[in-house]
């Protein structure tokens, strides 16, 4: 029998991340390492160190045993780490262009050390700030396509896709996702956070049950469709771009989970940019030329995805029924269908519950913010409620368009 | 550390099982120990153990690390073992009266030692002998509504949830299903075992690609819905009867899938022995009542299904979404629409597949049996094809009754 092995976690400091580096052999001189912790602090230690001579850099990533949100702060599993750098190295096998290298992973001490990507900036920013970026929409599209497909029944040997499903089980993440996005918002508990200036729309919204059952039956699907290994979080945030590059990070919510959910957060989040350059570009015309980028980039996105899913589906299809005609373009269409919906939820939890985004929150005049928070909850609840009756990506990019 | 004590399989014999009742302390006498292997050989050891003077008897069944079918040998996971006694566990803590108790499991040995139900006929028997079981739907819709909520997100914490979907994650299992019920009928595969007389029934069948395109949409159900834990191939030979009592045994096949798929399968079976009785009944007025028992069987488990599950929804649903006003019309009315759907490739793939059942097979009239056989070829497609077009439990027997 092998001897355990396994470390006692302790949080690393910028000593100790300087003596692991050294133990992996990063760097050739280990006294001149310049060390920054650049995490948040609320969920992750996040170290970027710095070898001035050669410019080589790298990040030092460990998870804290706990989550801090709005000054509360709850246990939560270091697991993370491991499905974070499991997941990671699962979408470099097709999509290695996409993620940032990870060069190390330790699961006891919950430490990956991975490629630095100071080079790159968050979506979010460059978004809010009016950024265009010409190959997103093909990246996206094309990243989110292969992990769909190489990770589902179409492709994988049952044997090895229920492998999978094991390994990416993730229970603790889900449940935030289960709870702030799909259950919270609809009803009336004590995590959601709005302005007062909401509670007519909020109140609306509580009282529409077609509505909360509708959002029940896609808790549902997030409960029980284990399709294809999701990133999980793939919102705006989550994406590192330069006009080249572009980097998803953060994948600590991976699991086995319905197809359409990781394309709907990152659609659901151009949409609520869409509505917030209202009042971030004050230039009509400009406002309206950055606008029509964002739908081009929801529109070039689907169609790179839907393309590469076919063509991945053509040529590399083992299940029998990617040989049916038209099966395909079934299952595009339900993928679609939960987009829609997914979306939805995403639009609302991200205007009333417990963790919001900037491109609506950072609009200096409160009026406005409120006024634009309304449209957005009334473009979310449209989409769980209509998702059937929207048929394809040109009547989502109106439904945007038309707020 | 604790050493391993893990044990070699090793197949029991009439000697080493005694040796076993002895160790767990099963009887009195150990001398007069009465041993019968009452398995078939192609999948199990099945040993009865009585001891006369008390009459006291039970099974110990262990698993063969291969299994037969038709001349053919190949090898299979003793694993199942496991999930079988596993299972019986998990269904005995809401339903003990339906499961054999287990006394006693060895996963290494892959044995499972639980209670005799000699007294009992398999159903399927039963069923072609044509008698009446007055308590047989109170029981199975009870047993089936019981084991679905029990085990669904509705009622469990869902880190507990999560734990038994990778408990009950059954790969080598489902492949069997995935393989023989959802694929190989739809196909020319070798696995197919039909007279020529039905060529041109299958070929038929072969050549309808909107059929073969919704048993793909079933089967990626099959493959993906962890919504509760299945017994998995709940067919009337999986089921031991008297008039008072039901036991559900053979539970291999147990793991997390689409609620739907258990009540499929019994009522498949029920609606072949309906389809047989027209041969084996030749008084027609006998055949007539009979047949009004199977038909009244299948409803009367329906509404007694359908009332549990409403009741233990109502009394003791944990997911928010059980409190919405008209929620579990919807979740049942989704069973319902996939519940015509798989039992649709049961009926399929027990006329023209793999694994035949006594009720057709055993007509002595050959072209009677062909008549027959094609009578359930199309009830079957017409519930894969047209699901949607069933919409409740009365036009579900009419289909069967207008065969």
């Amino acid at each position: 029998m092998a001897t355990s092995t396994k470390q006692a976690y302790t949080p690393l400091n910028e000593q100790t991340v300087i003596e692991l580096s050294q133990k992996l052999g990063l760097f050739s001189d280990y006294r001149s390492i310049e060390v920054n912790e650049i995490g948040d602090g609320n969920l992750n230690l996040v170290f970027r160190l710095v070898e001035p001579s050669t410019q080589k850099s790298v990040i030092i990533k460990q998870a804290l045993p706990y989550a801090k949100v709005v000054g509360e702060s709850w246990p939560l599993t270091l697991d993370r780490a491991r499905i974070e750098s499991d997941s990671l190295k699962k979408f470099a096998e097709f999509a290695s262009e996409h993620v940032p290298q990870v060069l190390y992973t330790n699961n006891d001490l919950a430490v990956t050390v991975m490629e630095d990507l100071s080079s790159h900036v968050i979506l979010r920013k460059g978004l809010i700030d009016g950024v265009t970026y010409p190959n997103l929409a093909q990246h996206i599209g094309t990243f989110i396509a292969k992990n769909l497909f190489y990770t589902s029944d179409f492709y994988l040997h049952p044997f090895e896709k229920k492998r999978l499903v094991q390994q990416f089980t993730n229970p603790e993440l889900c449940k935030i996702t289960e709870d702030l996005v799909f259950t919270d918002p609809f009803y009336d508990i004590e995590t959601n956070d709005y302005p007062a200036e909401l509670q007519d729309a909020v109140s609306e919204l509580w009282n529409d049950s077609a509505l909360r059952n509708k959002a029940a039956r896609l808790k549902l699907k997030f409960l029980t469709h284990a399709e294809a290994l999701l990133h999980g979080d793939l919102h705006s945030g989550s994406i590192f771009v330069t006009e080249e590059s572009t980097k998803v990070i953060d994948s600590e919510f991976a699991y086995y989970g319905p197809q359409g959910f990781d394309i709907a957060h990152f659609f659901a989040n151009i949409a609520m940019n869409h509505i917030a350059q209202r009042a971030h570009i004050k230039d009509g015309e400009k406002r309206a030329e950055y606008q029509l980028y964002l739908s081009g980039l929801i529109r070039d996105t689907w169609i790179t995805f839907t393309d590469t899913y076919k063509e991945l589906w053509r040529n590399e299809g083992v299940e029998l029924a990617t040989k049916l005609p038209g099966f395909e373009d079934e299952v595009l269409e339900s993928i679609f269908t939960d987009m829609v919906g997914f979306a939805g939820c995403e639009v609302i939890r991200r205007t009333i519950g417990l963790a919001h985004v900037a491109d609506l929150d950072s609009i200096a005049d409160f009026d406005e913010q409120i006024i634009l928070k309304k449209k957005a909850l009334k473009l979310g609840r449209d989409w769980i409620k209509n998702k059937q009756r929207i048929k394809n990506i040109e009547e989502f990019i109106t439904s945007i368009r038309s707020v």
